[in-house]
């Protein structure tokens, strides 16, 4: 390898000083400085054998079916308690995938930077998505860096796509749920988008102990798919929060669901800060979440199996598919009354992931 | 199905009216107007066994290795002479995944919009989309969609991954280089750079006929591999230009590549442009074109296989792979004299693609 500018074999001068430079247009040129932020800032942090070949398409060895996802992420602030856009970013995919009943493995990452973003900002960032690759144990296979003027994007997007590999006997969906089913949710909701927009007070009013949810899931769905062969449908309840994932399990399966509002896990703080925000914890984002329906009868072996991991801890069931095919959500509430869940008309929450 | 607002299996009630509608933060939320804006402005478009089942993750029936590619598009103006953002999108994806020797098979687009922009402009952008996926005859399988308030993001940005299927025998790369080989592109140069940059002048003050080259140059690619099985190394110079590719090819192998200025085809139009613009037409990005390495002996069988594509119809043999081992790109000037070609150091024409 040869540097141009000295013309001496292997002789690679570091040319970014990251504690006292931001990122200028010229990053995202595809010229020397684009080359020499990927080499001393992205490359090192998600070193893998098809990263490191370095061509714009990783060539990966599958032998069978995949899962293909991916996923804009436009979160604001990027740094919140518990997370940021980076591991954002790599658990939303992983999760997607993990969903699916894939096993999450290679990933891609296009940045879109906006010019004059600190290096030290971007380095926090990736760093969080290298632990969270790891944590999730999948790579980071290909990428892309576009930088565009200040004012042009906020500080920093980022959209990951993922690809995970299909095991035979996994298949997943709404046609596989029957009247009888167990509806689960692996932990308490709402977590991830309280947090966040706790975050966006300008004056802070509300104090808090809240932190995001944002994890991988893969680990935890695997276990849960050892342990419960016959889980019939798995979604993670991200935008449009939990109302959403059972609204769309009502109305693809044709099926009623019914949610028992004292079985579902919400914390203290969360239930607090929903109250002074005004907002319903069952239509917020989760990030660390996955709702699961499961046969009647292994509904405890479930609840059992997700406890078991430490994402889990606060697993619960809390609903059934009911006998009714009229493709209905509801939620029996505190006070024995019913209310139909909808999904939330549009965005209570913008920018929330 | 039910329509949560009349409940009412199987009535479906448009709420979208496009030719009035602006794209609302409500569009993005994950809520029931991101649902009805996917089934009735996205999902029409892009009609597919895949895409259909409407999931995160699409399932994919892939028996073999596969290359896997993602790009960032933040083009501005979204709508240029010859193409638009959509189109590139999806061309410049296709592309990644045809120069590394797959056959592009399936596509995710990942949106984010502004708050406020026009529905039609949306749907002008991805009817482009979908008419160049039918050209490049790859399926979008998968998506997302962001909204962003007004001024967090300029008009649209749009992020594509792909996945492409693996012959094998294709084995393409700086490896396969040898000293001898020839090189050549698929035709002229630079006209999507300035395209796009006349294009922005806000007082048009050039004129000119100039259009993108923007395509997908998989059938083109093809056609060259199924003629000449020794092709080594091909890449679509895209950022970077013509320079950017032989400067990487040179440092790649270790070679040193010579490049004859008089056979380098470039438009009359997009000189003419280079000059008024202070450009190198050799730095500016295509968006339609190949760079292709193969065996000395084996060059006139290429260019006539390019020729003979509607896409390669001034295709050219520009230059050779020497028997220096100093990892050198030079230019023979059409005086005669001798010029190093390096990467261009930074962003000489930002969003450009």
């Amino acid at each position: 390898m040869t540097d141009p500018e000295t013309e001496k074999p292997g002789i690679r001068r570091p040319r970014i000083n990251p504690h006292r430079e931001r990122i200028v247009l010229a990053h995202g040129g595809g010229g020397q400085l684009t080359a020499d932020l990927l080499r001393e800032v992205v490359f090192p942090r998600f070193t893998n054998e098809w990263l490191d070949v370095a061509d714009d398409s990783a060539l990966l060895p599958t032998d069978g079916p995949i899962a293909f996802t991916t996923d804009a992420y436009v979160v604001q602030p990027i740094e919140f308690p518990g997370g940021d856009i980076g591991r954002l970013s790599v658990c939303g995919t992983v999760n997607d995938l993990a969903v699916a009943g894939a096993d999450p493995k290679w990933l891609s990452l296009a940045l879109i930077l906006e010019e004059g973003l600190a290096i030290p900002t971007l380095e926090r960032i990736l760093d969080s998505a290298a632990a969270a690759a790891r944590e999730a144990d999948v790579a980071i296979v290909c990428g892309d860096t576009k930088v565009v003027p200040r004012g042009e994007v906020d500080e920093i997007y980022v959209t990951t796509s993922g690809v995970g590999t299909l095991r035979a006997g996994r298949e997943l969906g709404f046609r596989r749920v029957r009247p009888g089913d167990a509806v689960l949710i692996s932990g308490t909701i709402g977590d991830h988008g309280l947090a966040v927009m706790l975050q966006r007070q300008s004056d802070r009013s509300i104090r808090s102990e809240l932190s995001s949810d944002v994890a991988p899931l893969s680990s935890l769905v695997a276990d849960l798919l050892d342990a419960v062969p016959g889980v019939a449908f798995l979604r993670d309840p991200t935008r449009g929060g939990l109302a959403g994932v059972v609204a769309d399990l009502a109305e693809g399966t044709g099926c009623r669901v019914t949610l028992d509002e004292t079985r579902i896990p919400v914390r203290k703080e969360t239930r607090y800060a929903a109250e002074m925000l005004g907002l319903d914890p069952l239509t917020v984002a989760n990030e660390g979440k996955v709702v699961a329906v499961v046969r009647g009868d292994e509904a405890d072996r479930a609840r059992t199996a997700l406890r078991e991991h430490p994402l889990g801890r606060d697993a619960e069931v809390i609903g059934r598919i009911g006998p009714e095919r009229d493709g209905t959500a509801e939620l029996v509430t505190e006070v024995g009354g019913v209310r139909i869940v909808v999904r939330p008309y549009g965005e209570e929450l913008p920018r929330i992931c």
